[in-house]
């Protein structure tokens, strides 16, 4: 073990939920490698003295080889993620690239506040129930099976999280996805929409799974539907665990 | 808007995972209420001065009813969680409480991170692509509902992480559930599980579905069972999001 490589977990964005073990990770570093908006995010005091490989062009592919690159030179490097490194994000691709080179190369997973807590939190408490989190980006999976996976989700009444609900390029996915929930699902589920949690850019809406807006759906919104239990409690999400209805029969 | 209360989340219970929001929303109440285990977490200098509500024999309800009451009678107040207070925590059933209180009384919830996110980045990168969260406690949620959702998620193909595994007086249900998950998914599909995350006793141990002890399980295991792409890459679980399977064919 010679040579350090840490996928750290920036959180939202704002550094207030940035865990001391991510900005400790983050110091101890000599390289901090991520797309361009990630490494943005990561504070200006932390970043002094670095060397800093932003790569708002390069694919994730190349920049995960780019950044085992340099930390295999012997310089102890961070790849910087926004939310949970874990989550749809780059340690998992981190491992694939690096296999051959787990005898020499030290990697470690530092976890940061995942989009589904943050939207959670804005939201009220949508997730106090099983739920199910599903990308809506076909570009890596193909759509039949992202289909089966809402499908089976609602039947199975998880509260669902959507990832990924919209980009340039991807637009018909989100209003498919609430057209399969609601052949199930009530009409009056509250959808809850949170664009850019934690930042100057926050939006937090609350909707109904028919008066949906789809219009509103950015690249850095997350979406949580309700199951048959979630109702509102003034302007919040809640889906009950169950207590009131077990003790205040 | 007079009464303030928070419901905060500590994370695992190491405070270098333990972000500067909840650190700040502690340090500014006034009380804290909490099952002992979870104040017992709080670090030393934050519970400095600090009125303390520890209720190791109280249930939820009486807690959450308590913090309230405490609330409400004018003292700034944080009910703290382990984990993320909005997963299977205090947020939904102080919502469901406080409902008639809203207009006099400000709730926040202060997110943390989820067992889901620190058992992850313990094991390596098992949440890279779709996964469905399930308690498997009954005492809430009648066993039908349970084993319908873990049913559908194993046919689905989605990772599952599973909360509330075991209690002292609930021992089947994990052997159920993975005899479920078994009859769809491969018996040399990688499950992991770990136990008491980023504390003294943490274990992380990995397993095939069919050579899961359950003896091992215990009240602080949190269990990611893979989906059929999830592979071992070195001694860590990795679910594959797609990049090598589009790019490198």
């Amino acid at each position: 073990m010679g040579s350090s490589l840490k996928v750290v977990g920036l959180g939202p964005g704002d550094s207030a939920l940035l865990t001391p073990q991510a900005q400790k990770a983050i110091t101890d570093a000599d390289v901090i490698v991520g797309y361009t908006l990630y490494v943005d995010l990561v504070p200006e005091e932390l970043k002094e003295g670095k060397e800093l490989v932003s790569t708002g062009m390069m694919g994730e592919m190349a920049r995960c080889e780019k950044a085992i690159e340099i930390a295999l030179s012997g310089k102890s490097t961070v790849v910087v993620c926004s939310g949970d490194p874990g989550i749809y994000a780059m340690s998992g691709l981190i491992y694939e690239l690096a296999e051959e080179h787990l005898d020499t190369l030290e990697i470690e997973v530092v976890a940061g506040i995942p989009a589904l807590s943050a939207a959670s939190a804005l939201l009220g408490a949508p997730l106090m129930h099983d739920f199910a989190v599903i990308s809506l980006s076909d570009l890596l999976t193909e759509w039949d099976i992202i289909e089966k996976r809402l499908k089976a989700a609602a039947e199975a009444d998880f509260v669902i999280v959507l990832y990924n609900p919209k980009s340039k390029r991807r637009d018909w996915q989100i209003g498919k996805a609430l057209e399969i929930v609601g052949t199930v699902r009530d009409a009056g589920t509250p959808v809850g929409l949170v664009k850019s949690a934690y930042r100057k850019e926050q939006e937090v809406k609350v909707f109904s799974l028919n008066s949906f807006d789809i219009e509103q759906v950015d690249m850095l919104s997350t979406i949580i539907i309700g199951n048959s239990t979630t109702r509102m409690i003034g302007q919040n999400i809640v889906t009950p665990r169950g207590y009131l209805k077990k003790y205040r029969k």
